[in-house]
């Protein structure tokens, strides 16, 4: 019984040295100074050495200056708490600012913890559809529209959701023309900015966000999972209402979040994370570049064009037609760019995948072309 | 702007090197193997590069077997998944197996958080009183009491929850006459083993435990926060049912939970927690002398005689008195207690206080025993 336990330790990722062009990691790659931090604060509940009894208000280390300074001004939202991650901040708001039977609106390229946290909080959820092939581009109109149909059903919509960008095609809806309609039919607006927070400059003001999420671990170069939860003075009073059992505790966060580590990383990244959103147009014309060069082997960008961020979708007919003859068929891709120590591209895809370009240098992005190059060249195609 | 940032960087936790008294940490300071996991596994979404859709289904590193093998063996009960922590498996539990507005029974010594998973799952709580002090004790023919005053109202009871041990006192109350009382009253039982499971040899079965949760930060030397949840098989396909807007997803986890690298260090020190439980004889032998010699100082062990965990409550009117004369009054205690570099003890605190004694030497335990007699010896009685 319990034998053969020491399979789990010793474990080593097999992603040394290789290029991760995974969306989901590029962002989340840990700063020197994040590594240096986990290394201090790796032990269970470290952060709670001198917890006065909110993880928020924890002054040393300094949470307390994190959470109540520097990440609303960085978010320009007027408050901010620390998550488990977007999809539990989704949550945290869908369940204290909808009332259960009512219905979110989201965008049609929504990630799927959307749904999950709308239908956690007995919600329904109303898609704005996305345009057909090959942009996939959700108007802002179909927002209006999409509370009309509910409406028209008799039924409530107490919220409204857009991903900024989606994590599919990375498409950017024009989010200052979705809150304004949210405004207008009265109800809030929540900003998945996932993909966002921590990449771009985003200002949940500027945009008219009334509550915004974030993740640490895609997008702020923090150890996973953790998130970040911003909302407006108004919305923020209810997610972050205190329990009535328990009365100096916020209910929406059972008392505290990220008792440990994870909220050390995030700080500690965080002045680089700064910095990195102030040179984002370098990230995009990159991402461009990267495109033209694929589209030039024969690959099509889909979703926004020209392209507005590092998470980029492609068509690859090419690839498909050599899965159909290459040895190890549709899996032909992921072992040749594993043999050239690429990874990030799921293991079977050839039609169609998504990659970033999300910090990885020129040079580094070349290889990924050459990598691609060569597999186009070496194989016949079908 | 966002300027003087550099403070979020380069923190030290300011206890190395230290004697860390408080039952918060001594569970889940990482093992050398859960050290090297951390940085090995530090980044963002780093075990999500091999994912197939969903957390406990990965192969590599071999979560699927941690959770779908391992971890139900050693909890002996059938399912397992992991969790943000303790709190938030107690509230996936309430909120899939309890209808709204029906009443959770649970000990009077409950953690903070039963009642806030509780309240945050439109449930209310009857609470079975503790005996009055110096033992705190909690009877369990109380549940059968408080099931039948809920039930006397015409309300229903949907769950009870055993705190065990609890985490002021360290008592330990008869888990299976709890289950037993619960099941011929056919509602399910939940055992809260934040201080249990990873330091005691647990078995729900044994216990009777319907739905069991433990915390990885508290006791099973894992970087928070994460826990474990487990089930058995009628609750566990309630708790651990599917999405209906995305099939593939676990709804009351949001799909997946531990999206980074505190499972990878959990399952780094599985093998020595697994084996840590086989001594823990010796840790309650260990505190009951510990005990003795601090009453021995003139503090009173109260709760459990004997006592049966390393989390210990001691009153103590002889620093009460002294706190009354001392420079820095009620704060002599912590910093005079920081001066041997011994931590834990919450600053202010005299008259009463918690500790743990787990996993220290005796050799460690000597110098905190010095440490208390030396500054009662120091100090001049009111």
């Amino acid at each position: 019984m319990l034998d053969n336990l020491d399979k789990f330790t010793h474990l080593k990722r097999g992603t040394a040295g290789a290029i991760n062009i995974d969306p989901l990691q590029r962002g989340g790659i840990l700063t020197p100074e994040a590594r240096e931090a986990i290394m201090e604060w790796a032990d269970g509940y470290s952060v709670c050495d001198f917890c006065t009894g909110s993880l928020e208000g924890i002054q040393n280390p300094p949470i307390k200056d994190f959470v109540h300074e520097a990440l609303p001004e960085f978010l320009e939202v007027d408050q901010v708490r620390i998550t488990h991650g977007a999809r539990e901040g989704m949550f945290a708001a869908m369940h204290s600012l909808c009332k259960r039977g009512s219905t979110v609106v989201a965008d049609g390229n929504a990630h799927y913890t959307t749904l999950l946290a709308a239908e956690l909080a007995g919600l329904k959820v109303e898609l704005v559809s996305a345009s057909e092939k090959p942009d996939y581009r959700v108007d802002p109109n179909g927002y209006e529209e999409a509370i009309c149909r509910v409406r028209g059903r008799g039924e409530e919509v107490d919220m409204a959701v857009l991903t900024y960008p989606d994590g599919n095609y990375g498409n950017l809806v024009d989010a200052r023309a979705v809150s304004e309609i949210c405004h207008r039919e009265e109800i809030p607006m929540m900003l998945n900015g996932a993909y966002s927070v921590g990449r771009m400059d985003i200002s949940a003001e500027r945009l008219g966000a009334d509550v915004i999420v974030g993740s640490g671990h895609k997008s702020m170069a923090s150890s996973g999972p953790i998130g970040v939860l911003g909302a407006s003075e108004e919305h923020g009073s209810r997610i972050f209402r205190r329990s009535k059992l328990v009365p100096n505790k916020e209910l929406e966060m059972l008392g505290c979040t990220l008792r440990g580590a994870g909220v050390l990383t995030m700080m500690a990244s965080f002045p680089a994370v700064v910095e990195r959103t102030k040179h984002w147009d370098e990230e995009v014309e990159k991402a461009r570049w990267f495109a033209k060069e694929m589209e030039e082997l024969g690959m099509t960008l889909v979703g926004d064009r020209p392209h507005g961020h590092d998470l980029m979708f492609f068509k690859s007919d090419v690839l498909y037609e050599i899965s159909q003859t290459a040895k190890k068929g549709r899996y032909f891709l992921y072992r040749e760019l594993k043999k050239r120590k690429i990874f990030g591209i799921k293991p079977g895809l050839t039609r169609q995948f998504k990659l970033s370009t999300y910090l990885l240098s020129r040079e580094e992005l070349e290889t990924v072309l050459e990598a691609f190059e060569e597999i186009v060249a070496l194989h016949p195609k079908a």
